[in-house]
């Protein structure tokens, strides 16, 4: 099996999956591992729809297609302005999420994660900002997927495009009142060579000691003393 | 190393930990599994602030301690009608949360997760229900934080009732406009065994299969044909 920081370090977004079908033990370890992910008291206000119907996922992939398009239009845009090798990344991205776009249809599974919030104590409904913390009950889970899938070999990427079109995606899958959509994560095997090496700032820019903007300098974090 | 399911399958909410100092490199590999984590667009729109120094993290216990009875009266009340089992396990939940906010301020440290919503694409801001979206783009990096807690034998647990107080929080650590807080982890050594054994639900409870309601049965998802 596969050491948990090796996981980490080489989990990237995979786009290009193969239509190949995944055997049912080994989804069913991947959606073993949403199982697991803690969520506020131990509620679980989320379930997952794994979408693998042709017509089902037909309907998603015309939508998302649309929604992909107006989205990286405005990437394509701001590249123009960007240096060499953020540009080349970008670029790659678009292609890979265009590849995505055209064939989500003939991804094997996609898993449509859904939330509901009347079970979730959301501590930042009215702080007039962005809502986030309903999602610390969900995306627990799906990370706990992205990993699974890491160590079977799977591709997949975590996107929320479909939100967009929630009331379309709710009465294709019958979702019920009360209950949302927040995560469309398509899983299958790499067309390319999947997961790797990742592209991430490193610490010294993510993370302060003890006040915003006091540098942490690796391995030379102050301990309590 | 810890093997990735081992590591899910028994990562519990610890909220009983021990003022022992954690090493720097050992709190280093815990940061360094929130910078693998994915992130829309590879942004990475979050900051981590590490709270070490006992004054910061006597405010923040301060603060956690008037929240977390506030929360807890209300279950304390449901409880009485809870059956046995669950009325349990609520109880011990209680217990530990009792320990933890009144023993904040000796957990060696907090990591207290910053996110900036002007660099997320969050397309469920306007549903007309709760946004979560842009959670996606921070909670992978909080349960990284805590499946690399388990794999180095830390105790944590995810709390975001310091948000109920985000103003006092963000002028005590001096987080700028645009940044907002969504969660507040708490890393030490467990005083009891600390991680183990899961209470979850089963996947027939919480995946279905093509459309809500259609019960997922372990082994027999349809696989596309």
């Amino acid at each position: 099996m596969v050491d948990l920081y090796e996981a980490m370090s080489t989990l990237r977004a995979v786009r290009r999956l193969k239509p190949d079908p995944i055997p049912a033990e080994v989804l069913e370890r991947v959606l073993q591992a949403a199982a697991w992910a803690p969520t506020g008291g131990n509620v679980q206000p989320f379930r997952i729809i794994a979408v693998q119907q042709p017509v089902l996922k037909a309907a998603l992939q015309g939508w998302y297609h649309s929604e992909w398009h107006a989205y990286s239009k405005g990437h394509l845009a701001a590249m123009e302005n960007m240096a060499e090798e953020p540009r080349l990344a970008m670029a790659r991205m678009l292609k890979a999420g265009d590849y995505l776009a055209a064939h989500l249809d003939s991804t094997p599974v996609i898993l449509v994660f859904c939330f509901n919030p009347d079970y979730m104590a959301i501590t930042d409904s009215d702080l007039g900002r962005p809502s986030v913390v309903g999602g610390g009950s969900v995306y627990t889970a799906v990370q706990n997927v992205m990993l699974a899938c890491r160590a079977e070999g799977l591709g997949c990427v975590l996107t929320t495009l479909l939100c967009l079109r929630e009331p379309q995606v709710k009465a294709l899958l019958g979702i019920p009142q009360g209950w949302y959509t927040c995560a469309h994560v398509p899983v299958g095997y790499p067309v390319l060579k999947g997961h790797g090496a990742l592209r991430r700032r490193g610490l010294d820019k993510l993370v302060f000691s003890d006040v915003w903007g006091e540098g942490y300098v690796a391995g030379e974090v102050k301990l309590q003393s």
